[in-house]
């Protein structure tokens, strides 16, 4: 049986700006039965799938990533901002709610052969996992599936992710 | 026995100035094996402690702070940029580095009866963390210690620390 987060997330209306209703997800993560749960679905989701890497976006994305790349015995790779990064990256531009941004990896951090599972705290308009997957792509890297605590429906993120690829996507919590 | 990490910490000089010699550990957690290690031996180290929380730093704190989380069973508390958390918060200024910037929490993700393992992916200066040990105690919480993969003890960021708290401080991978 799943967690019951509803009591967790917090709704903040006109954050960041006006007209925006902003879920805030931080009590979910700061109570360790929930986080734990939220960790353990997704992992069990995709068990057995022979993931090998976690790719997560900066920066909260890295807060549901990490946990999940320990708990699958994956390795972690963070797609950052631009500038972030030291050495040699490739970069995918994407447009996402609040704007247009960019992210980074490292050219060696996928190989061909890794199997990855895009991870975000959150899915909105679908912009940033785009971005994840066709980095996964130019990698020659495969993608597996994504996995989300918070989706909001409303926004259609999965008719975004069907445009990339028919990769899984598996979300916690919800929004219509 | 420790992982032996050298092989897969990279030096690039200059960056992200002239004269910086940057260390950049992001393919120490993206191998698998490695990772694993990081987590478990701090996870080891302040094992029976009673750690309640993880607090860690914006953004690559949060790489090894939400796998620490998940391995010892606490909460998961971000410290970030000003703006980014939505609701109450408070906030410590500090210097690091290559300047000066604040972290914030929000105000209810400490209580006190917390104890607070402060985690981050590198100390340098100290500053960061001496800024998380202040918004522990404006919080009423406890701090356990401190949780670090790379120490450039050449920075002497223990002096810094110790003018702050008495609290443990662990780190994998010292650079003298």
């Amino acid at each position: 049986m799943s967690f019951n987060y509803d009591d967790l997330v917090v709704s903040i209306p006109d954050f960041p700006k006006p007209g925006v209703v902003f879920k805030d997800i931080t009590p979910v993560f700061a109570n360790a039965e929930a986080f734990a749960s939220v960790i353990d679905e997704i992992a069990e989701h995709y068990a057995g799938k022979g993931v090998t890497k976690i790719l997560a976006a900066e920066a909260r994305g890295f807060m549901v990533g990490s946990a999940l790349a320990y708990r699958m015995n994956a390795g972690f790779v963070p797609a950052r901002k631009p500038g972030k990064l030291p050495r040699e990256t490739i970069r995918e531009e994407f447009i996402l709610e609040y704007g247009a941004d960019s992210l980074e990896i490292h050219s060696d951090a996928l190989v061909p052969g890794d199997r990855v599972l895009i991870i975000d705290d959150l899915i909105a308009t679908g912009g940033t996992a785009q971005a994840m997957v066709k980095l996964i792509e130019r990698a020659d890297a495969e993608v597996v599936g994504f996995g989300f605590f918070m989706e909001l429906a409303f926004l259609k993120p999965r008719e975004a992710l069907a445009k990339v690829t028919d990769a899984d996507v598996f979300s916690l919590f919800v929004v219509e």
